[in-house]
């Protein structure tokens, strides 16, 4: 059994995503980070850096405990044998493109995000700069997936990381999609998957 | 033979240690960022996200190309079976510190960059959000160090990916580093590692 701390967030979507489409057993537990239930202790001994998602697999002797939503696709990946490929070119693409979003998508549409929508005053200079980075970062994925049916060769923990991602940038910022072609199309394969559409409504929240 | 598409940054860097330490023969291709040759259809060939560094693998059928500064060191960890554990838990324990330099410290410490150095004009909300996030990792970073010689079991590719962005931030921004002991120490340890001194000064410019 897999204890998953999650939010609605699309890092922690990429968690859910992965664990419906392996379809291991997992109990949801809420961390409110919107109540910065991030920095309770008994979280911070999960993830010291106070961010869902996070994991305990019960299954490894003592448990074991893994932050970062890139580190558990990969994790999950391997233990199961899916989502990933094997061989090394086939793995190192997959990688490259979930490092793509690690490092870029999330980070520049998160900041994107902090001022647009968080700042206390808005500041023409740092919405320009990471609207722009945003926009271009989508234009090499567009261009990326025009032709193709997924980023890498088959279905992977790559999409998985990116589709929350962009699921969550079109709702906020749809200019930045109308002159894109292949990310909707792709957008639009992936969203039809079952354990895609259970994922992304993980964690439900009681009203 | 690998060719290593590089500059004089962290996560060129990253690369070019991880070569030396696994004694990898390369050929160093310089892109100057500077001089925007990344934008050249060549290197957007091998990149098309525009950014160092980048591998060409040639003992691979047909050429690996691979970009991600991340997805280059699992790679090249994976194909001589060094600096990465493989029983799972070892292993997700060092890609989970990988994945906090590539989706934290690294996005992070390089907005912060852009702020105080080379954007137009100061903006203290900007800058202070940088650098309070930076400050708060690297005490992240700094706690889990303090009792260890290395960030997992033993030196991995994950100590290779933190060690060149905690360098350039040490020199830029040594008071965020005044009340660290762990990440200090740590940087002493794997600082006067031979091959990470020889990757340190790739690529060497031209004067």
């Amino acid at each position: 059994m897999i204890d998953l701390y999650t939010f609605t967030t699309p890092n922690g979507q990429k968690a859910s995503i992965a664990l419906e489409e392996l379809e291991l057993p997992y109990t949801v537990h809420v961390v409110n980070i919107a109540q910065g239930e991030q920095f309770r202790p008994e979280f911070l001994a999960i993830n010291p850096n106070n961010k869902i998602p996070a994991i305990v697999d019960h299954s490894v002797p003592g448990g074991l405990k893994l932050f970062e939503s890139g580190a558990i696709l990969l994790y999950l990946a391997e233990k199961t044998g899916r989502l990933l490929p094997t061989d090394p070119a086939g793995k190192a693409e997959v990688t490259q493109w979930l490092m793509f979003q690690m490092g870029g998508v999330g980070p520049m549409l998160g900041q994107l995000g902090f001022f647009t929508r968080y700042a206390p005053t808005k500041i023409p200079l740092a919405i320009d700069r990471y609207r722009n980075e945003s926009s271009r970062i989508l234009g090499v994925l567009d261009r990326h997936l025009s032709g193709r049916d997924y980023v890498a060769r088959a279905y992977s923990v790559a999409d998985i990381a990116l589709y929350p991602w962009l699921a969550a940038a079109r709702n906020f910022y749809p200019e930045l999609f109308r002159s894109l072609t292949g990310i909707p199309q792709w957008m639009e394969r992936v969203g039809a998957r079952p354990a895609v559409q259970r994922g992304m409504k993980v964690p439900q929240l009681a009203r």
